[in-house]
């Protein structure tokens, strides 16, 4: 099975509507003068489909992804189109090009299928792509390729908006949450609003005295009807993570995520651990890839996995946090999530992470088409089980259709 | 797909012939009274097959496996058949069975593509099925299913039966490797031969200066032309395995396996590590299976690691070895080995085990039957690129035709 073609194209889909109760919030705080309020904004998409000698068709979707969206304040400001410069002369889009073309030139004559020979060439979006069409050569979803745990449904957590409001305001997102029918909240903290005065503050900002009324307001609130985390992502020194993380052992929280810089001085967090009794989750950011896992984990600086990388990475992330009888919680959401988290037992990666729930905001996600989304339905992800990564048609037609940029090779 | 049924057979299959250069030392060091020089020995072998409700057929083998044979005195004594007791009344054949109806009675409603799920409940030798099965389902290779790094050979070393002969007859036999196309030759050493008087002697003989001879004598035959292992099967102390080990750097040996014993004291391992700079392998036989190899690697006891264990087990040490940057060496031969070690580059598993090689013996494995053993040629084994396992039809047939006890499981 080798490669005939590779077409590739970058379109602006529909991201968020600027309405709602969130949007509510930042208007009464005053943050949101630079946002049009009701409008949809739109953000860029990666589509990437690969064709075989024998006809198989592989996709990946990258980029504006799935319930996602990166922190910063072009968001607090309105503006999800914070890439104008990329927009205006396709600077991403020409990088990504240049890398497949480097992959094409290596891999045009290897044999598809063979994914770990490939991986160290390819890359997240092809990798992706051969998992695709390794299922549907095979006629198994990726999960069954690999030794599929049998779930039909994976537990989604909302993990929330950054700066969601007052402790109140959490609380209350919490609540509509649970009767969502989520399972589990996380909540992500103060980063942008300072909540002493809550108005527009810096990127770094830290809150633990406040972090810690939040998650008492949402504990007291949801009582133990929903499992909590907490992610405060590395913003917190030592001495506050270990304040922070002796409150949340009392709110019995599940994972206590990333809360110090994970690039910088890791041993800190042998100190926290040492220290506080709340599973930590990471890391997320730290560099290395797989390599920086397995050594957190030996040097006892995490207890609950974090994978990067695509559905390989994952999978070995999963494999390493089995052997080790501890846990794997995937970052962000997606097909290829879905696909891996159902790969293995739920007692090794038990929760989808459903990113970024906001109240009453509409996360577009790719669900702007029919099955663009993983299925959704209370507090739970249905697993795909079509052959390969279980992407929709609809949406490789959304991109074609929508394409500001593209480019295609073919084997000639 | 579900299973429809189960059929097991115990059969008697030729083991090896009781003839050639091994058994002319034995005889000539006067070992050998009770065996019947010329005659071809047996040894029970255990064949299964699960058949689905759609028609597929997974199989799987074992006991007097692929190359393998058991240590002991009983076969220096000319007796493959050792286990007199279970041969009379099937004593392992009942307890085989009696797992598999457990496992049956769990299992009969559950898809079988689930192997994740499955394996808790189903052990080995029907988890080789499960794989068998779940590769012809989907019309791939075991290793592609998972991954496969696309080799089409697999580099095999020539594994020494323990007790060759003198430091020379072992340089004899590592010549002969040599010459047989075998890259590399991994020496177990004395354990029965008292290599002072070339006597019989117990079963927990060390005889650490006269092994060290015999990796002398081998390097010295082989110079530069073979990668060198030495296997001494935990009989060393401490003490033993540190002047080992610094002779085996000055011999540039590719690793030091299971030196010392590995289920009491393992912190001994870290110590050898400090002191001697050659690659240590295992553990083979910790108790804790997967878990004992995140421990061991986790401690610092050892480098390279060793896996027990079923195709998935396999997995998921190359794995914990690949995240850790280190390597993964399976343990004696077979097509489950095969597909294992083809599913991940080289670098993370670099040899297939041929277990084990005896001067002038011929080993029958499987291979009394057509493709009943991996296909060998000059020192290599080709990965089978049929679907599933890759076992071959007629040792089905033969196990049929030659049973001794059989049961069959059938859906009602």
């Amino acid at each position: 099975m080798k490669i005939s073609r590779i077409e590739a194209h970058e379109a602006v889909k529909p991201s968020r509507r600027l309405e709602g109760k969130w949007w509510d919030i930042r208007r009464k705080y005053g943050l949101t003068e630079t946002a049009s309020y009701g409008e949809t904004i739109g953000r860029l998409m990666f589509a990437l489909k690969v064709t075989t000698t024998d006809g198989l068709e592989g996709f990946s979707y990258g980029g504006g992804g799935v319930h996602s969206g990166s922190f910063g304040m072009g968001q607090l400001k309105g503006s999800d189109l914070n890439r104008e410069q990329d927009i205006a002369d396709g600077t991403a889009f020409a990088r990504r090009g240049e890398q497949l073309r480097k992959a094409w030139e290596r891999i045009q004559d290897e044999d598809l299928l063979n994914t770990e020979k490939l991986l160290p060439v390819v890359g997240g979006a092809l990798e992706t792509c051969l998992w695709d069409l390794k299922g549907k050569r095979a006629g198994l979803p990726a999960h069954q390729l690999v030794g599929g745990a049998g779930r039909e449904w994976i537990k989604a957590y909302a993990s929330s908006y950054t700066d969601v409001g007052s402790p109140e305001e959490y609380a209350d997102h919490a609540q509509e949450c649970l009767e969502m029918g989520y399972p589990a909240y996380k909540i992500h903290t103060y980063r942008c609003l300072d909540p002493r005065t809550m108005t527009l503050a810096g990127r770094n900002l830290a809150s633990p005295d406040y972090d810690i009324e939040v998650c008492r307001a949402v504990r007291d609130r949801v009582g133990d009807r929903m499992e909590l985390m907490l992610d405060p992502d590395t913003a917190y020194t030592l001495d506050e993570a270990v304040r922070v993380g002796r409150e949340l052992e009392k709110l019995r929280f599940k994972w206590f995520e990333a809360p110090m810089n994970e690039r910088e001085l890791p041993e800190r967090y042998r100190e926290l651990r040492a220290q506080v009794h709340v599973p930590i989750c990471g890391p997320e950011s730290a560099p290395g890839g797989i390599h920086a896992r397995a050594e957190w984990l030996r040097n006892g600086w995490t207890d609950i996995l974090r994978p990067g990388g695509g559905f390989s990475e994952m999978l070995k992330c999963m494999a390493l946090a089995q052997v080790n009888r501890t846990h794997c919680e995937t970052h962000g959401g997606g097909h290829v999530k879905v696909q891996a988290i159902a790969a293995v037992p739920e007692t090794v990666s038990e929760y989808y992470e459903m990113f970024l729930v906001t109240p009453g905001v509409e996360h577009l996600g790719y669900g702007f088409v029919p099955g663009g989304d993983p299925e959704f339905d209370k507090g739970r992800i249905r697993v795909s089980q079509a052959p390969g990564m279980g992407f929709s048609d609809p949406l490789w037609e959304y991109a074609v259709a929508n394409s500001v940029r593209s480019f295609e090779l073919n084997r000639t």
